[in-house]
């Protein structure tokens, strides 16, 4: 009993998923049912980091898709287009289908599903979500007894990378991003990763997933982490943080049962949370839910290996029912009819973090300490420490606010008379 | 369409799964499929932690597994016997099994599971090991494209939070476990959890899905943390170390590619090692393997919540599977039929910490390198900090060596002239 395999892609992970399928030895027994009938890639001359039984490269990805023989397409290409319209052939054709790509499934998940439920066929997309991390699976078949709450990410390699480094030697952004695109964690042109894109496909579907529902990707706030500073750093540690890029969603019982916040953005991580000794290219979840508990599954968020570990396992789990005819195993398939409500940021309870620059005046810290208080900001921490060049620099760390009512304080508070400028504003973790 | 399940056991754990089942509203849908026909308790007028319908509690154990119409047997006696004989007539009856017995499973895996394949039935153990944590299913269906080799973790709640406390308060073993005790994180017999046998118990479950075959339990290396004071944390923190607990499973490719090394024993660990900030009663476990690198699944390793998700979780799994008929599905079953081989102690690669009291004359660390340096004992670290009373207190880190080598060093060391004592030997993390 073979299932023959189509895969789209032969660069990193391409070469990665290649590299373990055609060496399957003291592996999963059941790599033994797999095999590789074809592969597709843009240009057959390009140099590969593996080398394919003859006659199986094609640059025909249309034809791999409609191959009659073809049982699984795996899609590794990358990419909205032609991505999303091979995927949607295929599953025409009565395929099932493993994907690393969060972009297109972050966009058209509903399109995809809808399709692959009326064709009876299973998108598995393991790799989509924190790369080698089982984490998609664990969310489907582990955590069903589970009412989960919140979700908290570190769910992109290359912003960790950089804020590792950042907080390690005390450098900054622009240096160690350009360095980071030397060593090839971030790419030439780095937005995806660095303004928190990335990390918000990711977190569109890892919120689909626990709260059960479709997800509008334009309604997860998004901010990335250019704004974060050596100074800021700085202060997080001594004020008992660090700073990360998290991918956050969020059932609030008491803002209505249905309505969920989805949000990535800078966020300063107690030191002794668990997520505050992420490092490097590592990434991150971290689920809460009753009556589990936190659980974290961490590891490697991208890479060859990582990625291809994780498209191997849905190829084993759909090898796995194979056998079994056209079943319809639920907790493989996805059956999500409506859209999750989100809700507006402005309505989000957060903690803050504020640095600005005021005159050297008597009665600044007074004026401050009253706009926060008049719109129900409530401080945890406040320091200010000496004067430079006649501007105090006073940091705060709020207490829990309704993030409208931060908002209009921090308004009030950059046009209060002796304030020079707000250079920073960072989220603060509960 | 509805399955009935049966049960066993209705304290901590029983309850905490009673409780998910009776309140299945947004929790998995497929909860709605599963009913509790019978609950089988010692004695029936104990109060418990909540209230079931009328005519379910029974103390006829054995009439629930003999029960026609039940589908699941749910066994969460805990204890050798009964638990051990009703599972195996459960099995005899065609039922399926979910259980949180890790010393059943241990001892009795090979006759439960060769049962269980012959009446086709499935056994599920997601709560045996790592409390709440997903880490049997994640194992199984989520990491088969992996070479695993090593399986490192901390499987003992109770020893963890005693470890915990006596880094975090500069505490003694005894009075920690004392208080311990009187908090309920640690039983009034408490040498399953202080002698390491829990976490033996685990490892060996574990080790067997990683490594693909069963393991003799008296074949795992066994030490506990009696023997860990104060004095040593300290060291080890002043050295770069803390101290947990370990559990680790290893196939060291060099020794030959059958041969594994599992044991149990308290470890220096790295302050920046993913496992080092894993505290009080929390569980981890980390696996490594090729292609992946490192994964880690952090959280909750007991406790009603945590165990109630992770036997909820194994229901759910069957439950999707029960709808198709009499159906193999490869991930879920256990397939064993070799034993694995267990290399000795001695053979064991390790590094080690060792805090000998010696008497303050010239030339007794001459001897001691000396004799190191004869076994092929290499040292990373030594401290020696000022007198006390005449006697040097020195502390050894060494690099990786043969344990049976580093076993000779220690015993001639012991009689070198000038050495008073060796008060602890304790395994350092590669």
């Amino acid at each position: 009993m073979t299932y023959k395999i189509g895969l789209l892609g032969l660069g990193t992970v391409g070469g990665g998923v290649a590299q373990v399928l055609l060496d399957s030895e003291k592996r999963h027994p059941l790599l033994r049912w797999l095999s590789i009938a074809a592969v597709g890639v843009k240009d057959v001359s390009k140099p590969r980091p593996i080398t394919l039984p003859a006659g199986i490269l094609t640059t025909d990805l249309e034809a791999i898709v409609r191959h009659p023989d073809i049982d699984i397409v795996v899609e590794v290409l990358g990419g909205l287009e032609p991505a999303r319209s091979l995927i949607l052939t295929a599953i025409a054709q009565g395929k099932h289908i493993v994907t690393a790509n969060k972009a297109v499934i972050a966009r058209y998940g509903n399109e995809i599903f809808t399709a692959a439920n009326a064709a009876g066929v299973y998108v598995m997309l393991e790799a989509a979500v924190a790369g080698g991390i089982p984490v998609i699976q664990p969310m489907k078949q582990s955590l069903g007894g589970n009412r989960i709450h919140t979700l908290t990410g570190i769910l992109n390699g290359t912003t960790n990378y950089i804020l590792t480094r950042m907080q390690q030697e005390k450098g900054e952004f622009d240096s160690i991003l350009a360095d980071a695109q030397r060593l090839g964690y971030a790419e030439a042109d780095p937005s995806t990763d660095i303004d928190g894109l990335d990390a918000a496909d990711k977190i569109a579907i890892l919120a689909s997933l626990a709260f059960n529902g479709r997800i509008k990707l334009d309604q997860v706030h998004c901010e990335g982490i250019r704004g974060v500073t050596a100074v800021d750093i700085a202060y997080a540690e001594k004020l008992g943080f660090v700073i990360k890029l998290l991918a956050i969603a969020h059932r609030d019982a008491h803002r209505g049962s249905d309505s969920l916040d989805v949000r990535v953005h800078p966020t300063l991580v107690p030191l002794d949370h668990p997520l505050a000794g992420v490092n490097g290219v590592y990434n991150a979840v971290l689920l809460e839910g009753e009556p589990l508990g936190q659980v974290m599954f961490y590891g490697p968020g991208a890479g060859a290996g990582p990625t291809a570990s994780a498209v191997v396992a849905d190829l084993i789990n759909i090898a796995a029912l194979l056998p079994m005819g056209k079943v319809n195993h639920p907790l493989l398939t996805c059956s999500h009819r409506h859209y999750c409500t989100i809700a507006p940021i402005t309505q989000v309870m957060s903690r803050f973090y504020a640095r600005l620059l005021a005159q050297d005046h008597p009665g600044v810290l007074g004026k401050l300490g009253t706009c926060f208080g008049n719109h129900g900001v409530s401080l945890e921490s406040l320091v200010q420490i000496g004067v430079k060049e006649n501007l105090a620099e006073i940091v705060v760390v709020t207490h829990q606010v309704r993030e409208g009512e931060f908002r209009q304080a921090m308004k009030e508070i950059e046009h209060l008379h002796g304030v020079d400028h707000i250079p920073t504003v960072l989220r603060v973790l509960a």
